[in-house]
């Protein structure tokens, strides 16, 4: 395991790209979906999901293309909500990550189908797999359908949608993200440890770790929304404030969001300790989605 | 098994729909997402996808549990497609069966939300499932994906606004409707007589007699749009012709159409005869499918 963060997640990213294009390139399904597909999957990302997927597992047993169907489902499932969030009728985009939205890109009724495909491929992709068993492809499909339905990330935009109509407090502002993108996370961590069979007592220490995890990343988009270099971060400064979103910063204050952000940090390290994975690189992404500037 | 089509119809209709109903009212999701979930699952429709399902098996084996979640599955599915289908981006209606749309009752964010949530509910369905094997749950989930995603349903959608857009011969025709519903269709008669163990052999038979199938379908739907009574059809008559759409009658002229159905009539019944199955019932839906007056 190479073990500088950084480039993991390079050689993680190229990796998981490669396996998205492969991936789709081969449906067989109309020409002009397909390009729909691809061109919101490869319009880059952090590709952060699949990654710590892939850090997950290789925290238990070395390198293994077992994670590689998960890791490409994943991504799919975070690409189909990002198209359909998108939309006119939702957040009405028109730039995502420097590129036309889809919407934009093609047209609105493409864009629903090409959200859609990806949703339903995603769960084939984890069937087609022939280094899984049977058991693992249920799981799999269980958890990935648990973690992004309507009791994971799907329910979080509605409480998302309702959190933009009312004030929220911390709890509920919590189960927001947790909803909404910490499932997904979830969904990361515990697949990549079940695939690499760690103990059982692991799985629900892993649970709470990803949970902080999740919190760690979105409170920290919170703050780079107040303080961030807008060049960075690739969106103009202060637009949550002006939108009156409920954000960590608009609830706590920036002093108190950060005091949150280092309490949420703890608690992940806490929870990683009672663990036998191997900590190291774990820990350097705990420090990396806390402190990173874009 | 009760030897009366309409009677069967009628019994299986209303498993369908209490299954549905359990089945969402359990999930652990936002209330205003449940509610417009179950709003479009319990606006009635024929069931016909899920009922074939049950019907398949039960043309090997007795009536059994074991198809419960399948049929719920689909006709998840199949509530979805037609929820996204009603958009203002795709068909833009404001009634179906009677009722207003989803988008119409509720917003068309929640419509789209709706729609991936029963999309992706419709798979933890098939693995929550304690009557099927893992092998079981593999292949349901494996077939439902491939029959609704790019290569089936969602394929079709992107086919049919193809066809929309310029004529298409009776091939292309055909491909629409093979792809928009006769996937899903064949999904239904294939993990019926699956989860009833029937011989290796039938499968591929049962797959040509569901594509018939499936054309029977779609192409009496086309002569009642022409043919039919008003009321009965639930839509004003010659509403294809005046749209210009790619439809049998106006590729074949009405003759033409009605002669073209009992060629698909003819050689579905020519396929289910080299099964093994009990045929009485199955027959009896060719007959239904072929002169359905609504």
């Amino acid at each position: 395991m190479v073990e500088n963060l950084e480039d993991y997640l390079l050689e993680k990213k190229l990796i998981v790209e490669k396996n998205l294009k492969d991936c789709v390139e081969t449906i067989n399904a109309p020409e002009e979906l397909k390009e729909s597909m691809l061109y919101s999957l490869m319009a880059g990302g952090k590709r952060l999901r699949p990654i710590l997927l892939m850090l997950s597992y290789e925290s238990y047993k070395p390198k293994n293309e077992k994670v590689n169907s998960s890791a490409s489902a994943l991504e799919m499932i975070h690409t189909y909500s990002l198209i359909h969030d998108d939309l006119p009728a939702m957040d009405d985009d028109d730039i995502r990550r420097g590129k036309k939205t889809n919407h934009k890109m093609f047209d609105e009724a493409t864009a629903i189908l090409a959200g859609d495909a990806l949703l339903t491929y995603s769960f084939e992709t984890i069937t087609n797999d022939f280094l899984l068993s049977a058991e693992e492809k249920v799981k799999i499909v269980q958890l990935l359908a648990q973690s992004s339905g309507p009791s994971g990330m799907v329910g979080g935009q509605i409480y998302d949608m309702q959190a933009e109509k009312e004030k929220v407090n911390l709890k509920e502002l919590e189960r927001v993200h947790q909803y909404k993108t910490g499932e997904l996370i979830k969904f990361a961590i515990i697949i990549g440890a079940y695939l690499a069979e760690a103990p059982e007592e692991d799985l629900s220490y892993l649970n709470e770790f990803a949970y902080y995890l999740g919190l760690i990343f979105q409170i920290q988009d919170d703050i780079l929304d107040v303080t961030g270099d807008a060049e960075k971060i690739g969106k103009p400064i202060g637009s949550d404030e002006i939108n009156e979103k409920s954000t960590f910063p608009n609830l706590l204050g920036l002093d108190g969001a950060i005091k949150q952000k280092e309490l949420y940090i703890k608690k992940a390290r806490i929870e990683l300790e009672k663990t036998s994975a191997r900590k190291e690189m774990l820990n350097k992404l705990i420090e990396h989605f806390g402190n990173r500037d874009h």
